[in-house]
């Protein structure tokens, strides 16, 4: 009988996050703050101590709180999975692996930091959490979180999403959290945008200044960010570790391993501790493909440069590769994806040759993603089917080239509430987005200016 | 660091269904044919041969097939959780246990028959499925599972869900099955119903209808039902024969086992195996409950009687509590609890005195599922939320009393798809619909005329 899934117990989930920062051959250049230009770091009256301190720590293994562990439990370990159904629908000598996030009760990997960033809030004395959300998955994420710990969470969503996707506003709800369209009455900027645009349909940019105004109005409240960011993606490692563990006892390592990114989190979370093994020199043919959507193309066409976080200029300055913090790109369904700059980490180990990206046309994916529900069962978010469409593509030309390559896919999370998508898929309505280079270029002009030249 | 949940090995999955026919201590009573009311078996042009055997099988275990089980392995064995969270919330004394059939594909318990009865009509060499479903749990598992074996699917989904549940309708179409609203132009009785009434808003017994008529139209075509049945009650034993081994991993043989019930196929599969231990004499104070809404209440306020199994007098006829079949219970939103009647098995057992039942009014279930929600995590489907009112009213209970008893609940799916139920809650638009007895009593009047006297 064949083994299907490859389970860990409780005892052999990880106990640390791995932190990649001390084992980087040369180091990550620092955030720089949005006024004086100069290396800061995360603001304090927004983000929980520790949280700062993990930002640019030098400890190669940062342990999980017990009370975080426990609580990762009611889901983790998550599986494993070996796609036969999958590799012999394709016909392939290739061997294809996922780790699945979806089995989390918000439905993704997002759960992973959410749990950790409330935890380290409640241990700051914090009552209150405020975030923005596009399509969804963050903010129902920390809206869980926020419910393990007793906090508070106000969520403002992006309004064109809170009208279009009731299910996740509902789901926030029902978890605790008050959810409010976004331009909304509760913010200065909020009220000024609805006075000049009544009907303004919102977007992530508005949403990020409204949660970043509420928190700096608060004593009892922090501000959450559920990507990019370093400790963020610290949080993740639990799902490389996990893998790493797993493809063990299914008995190989990956040659290739893919995995969707928008700020990068899901998938750094998966492969820092795979990079780890390629800078140790152990691995130097594993390769690492980075998949983003064609209509966000930040890594396979976006400059390495410094540009701000947020679309307001009120973030830290990050040194990315960007389309410039003013893009906003077409409004493809994989609205997770839909981010101008990407996580620094990613971008550094770009430059430094460790990882390689790919962007891939919408309607590809969600080919991608149907033969993946009609074989393996599981409905994906789109998101994730852009690292399905990659993977089988890669399983494709094993087919071709008779190799047998063994390819881990990250499967960020189900599609469960992204079902409108596969209907517009399934009736035809759906398109590609290539982005224009007279548009990457017109956004690329407002870069900010950056003097320094520490790193 | 505490366990927070019991996992098995692929290794460890039952390899074997439960059938508890031989173990009972007096037989269980034949289906009637509804035309000559004389003991009949399952109607040939319609169901697998395989199942048909299985109706009335004397032996009291059958091998699952290698196949199925594979598929099985997909999501199986599935959690066994100890709801710490829970229990703290509550300041309960209690040991509240859940087994979490959730995590498959299709969201619940019902793909474990889905497989099962797919494999078989591909073995009898049918080409294609029809079934009916309501709120649209069943007809996505037998979409999936005819995905898995490729089969054509064709699903009768009641009107006014079709129009409410969109994504049901959309999850259905992205495995590849073809969903229609009911009553349809695709059939005779549907067309006839439209002539009568174009705004029908359809029902469970006309999609039933339609269905019969659409699979006996066609040999290529098998009827297929989601519960019931006793095979399907045991395809549905892997459940309850996982958790006995997980519970005895656990450290803890439940007092109470608690589930909800609308066929009753996922609550039986649970309890069967356990019910076994009853049966030998070895836990005489285990009790099992049955949980129903208020608004259906076959098992505490129907007779035992013979009645049809489908409005139209089209199905065989059973010996079980019924409420009439022409008893069309009020909408609330546990779609998948409205059946007039019972699994004979359980109302068998029931009348053995070897299960007992309690009916819960809809807004406290409503109630418990939103405890359970943002203690343990999980949005359960409001079907399952009426097997958590009465774990939690136990464990209250316990709380009074001061006993430490062990509760096992039944958790047979999420409810990602029934957000706007939880919405219609919180919004305080949720009300209770207790039955009169004079709406009881008319449907009663309707019960066929049954001569048989052979058991």
């Amino acid at each position: 009988m064949k083994q299907v899934k490859f389970m860990l117990s409780e005892k052999e989930m990880p106990t640390s996050w791995y932190n990649i920062l001390p084992d980087l051959p040369k180091p990550l250049p620092p955030l720089l703050h949005p006024g004086t230009k100069e290396p800061t770091i995360l603001p304090p009256p927004l983000f929980p101590s520790a949280m700062r301190d993990q930002e640019f720590s030098k400890e190669r293994y940062i342990e999980i709180p017990e009370e975080v562990q426990d609580i990762y439990k009611i889901w983790r370990p998550t599986p494993l999975h070996r796609a036969y159904r999958l590799e012999k629908a394709l016909d392939t000598p290739a061997k294809i692996f996922y780790k699945y996030e979806g089995v989390s009760p918000a439905g993704s990997h997002k759960l992973n930091t959410a749990i950790a960033q409330a935890y380290y809030a409640k241990q700051d004395g914090i009552k209150r959490f405020a975030t923005e959300t596009g399509a969804g998955q963050w903010g129902s994420a920390l809206s869980l979180g926020t419910a393990f710990f007793g906090l508070e969470c106000k969520v403002y969503m992006v309004k064109v999403s809170y009208q279009q996707k009731p299910y996740r506003r509902i789901m926030m709800e029902t978890w605790g959290a008050k959810c409010v369209a976004s331009p909304s009455e509760d913010t200065a900027i909020g009220r000024k945008i609805l006075a000049e645009d009544p009907h303004s349909p919102g977007s992530l940019g508005i949403a990020i200044s409204e949660a970043i105004e509420d928190a700096f109005g608060r004593d009892d409240t922090y501000y959450s960010i559920g990507s990019v960011i370093n400790c963020v993606l610290l949080h993740q490692t639990v799902i490389g570790q996990e893998a790493k563990k797993q493809m063990e006892m299914a008995g190989f390592y990956p040659d290739i391993i893919v995995g969707c990114v928008g700020g990068g989190s899901n998938f750094a979370g998966m492969f820092l501790p795979f990079v780890k093994d390629k800078l140790e020199g152990k691995k130097p043919k594993l390769r690492i493909i980075n998949v983003e959507p064609e209509a966000c193309p930040s890594l396979t066409q976006g400059p390495y440069a410094w540009d701000y976080g947020d679309i307001a200029g009120m973030a830290p300055i990050a040194k990315m590769n960007t389309l410039g913090h003013t893009f906003i790109p077409d409004k493809i369904h994989a609205g997770g994806l839909r981010y101008h700059g990407m996580a620094p980490i990613i971008c550094h180990l770009h430059q430094l040759g460790f990882v390689e990206a790919k962007a891939v046309p919408q309607t590809t994916t969600f080919e991608a993603g149907i033969q993946f529900a009609r074989t393996e069962g599981i409905i994906s978010a789109p998101e994730t089917s852009h690292a399905i469409r990659v993977a089988i593509d890669e399983a494709l030309a094993c087919k071709k080239s008779g190799e047998s390559k063994t390819i881990l896919l990250a499967h960020s999370g189900h599609g469960h509430f992204d079902l409108a998508a596969y209907d517009d898929y399934l009736t035809g309505k759906i398109k590609d987005h290539k982005v224009s280079a007279a548009k990457i270029k017109e956004a690329l002009a407002q870069l900010p200016q950056v003097e320094y030249a520490g790193a």
